[in-house]
């Protein structure tokens, strides 16, 4: 899997990915960017979400839940000072749907944080990954 | 620092960062995905490169470097049984300008893998990163 990031001006990127998507990165203006884009540690944690989100939806759909609404929210707490990295990571899933079994989001959960995330997999020995989750029923 | 992973429907979410920016994120056809957008894993290569090269780029305009063309490619050796986590990962430095210093270059590369780098230094510990450079006159 490849990724390419081109340098635009200034602090603006283009980030390319072996599937054919792109994505612009930029900087805040108080680091010389014009903020016309995601910052790359924002990116980290949509990654992280991102895949977790996908194994999620997929096994509680095998399982026939009925999902109505399904979010992820991904909290990073950063160092304050350089290289300023997240220490910690609290992902919270949050389901709505009717009749949700909650040991099958519970299940479904733990089989992604433990055996499909791959982006979890790659680094969890890197910052520790917590994660809460909350059912709605609607 | 938030991010926000939205279902639409299938496998694609939106993902939305504190920043206020969005993204389209989307699985292969072969795992029930439409790619309409890019996949998780490449977003960690893309945060990966993008971090570090936007503390380059700042390093070099500094050191008066005239940088004509920057990109970063990133290649990430995925396992092929699950989670599927990334055992290695690549990033290759071109710069091309007029009578680019090496030693600039060296120094920025080194200055943002060891002090700058926030998606770097969270993932170290999680899975090898390697870099190369290549400077390009013209």
């Amino acid at each position: 899997m490849d990724a390419k990031l081109t340098w635009v001006d200034a602090m603006r990127f283009v980030g390319e990915a072996s599937s054919g998507h792109a994505i612009v990165l930029d900087a805040d203006h108080e680091v010389g960017g014009e903020d016309t884009g995601m910052r790359p540690s924002e990116l980290l944690l949509i990654a992280l979400g991102g895949c977790s989100a996908m194994d999620i939806i997929s096994i509680l759909k095998k399982k026939k839940q009925d999902v109505k609404h399904f979010e992820i929210n991904v909290r990073g707490d950063k160092a304050t000072t350089h290289p300023k990295r997240f220490n910690n990571i609290v992902i919270e899933y949050v389901v709505k749907g009717k009749d949700i079994d909650i040991e099958a989001v519970k299940r479904a959960v733990e089989i992604s944080m433990t055996k499909y995330c791959s982006v979890k997999a790659t680094i969890e020995n890197g910052v520790p990954i917590e994660h809460t989750y909350k059912i709605i029923d609607e």
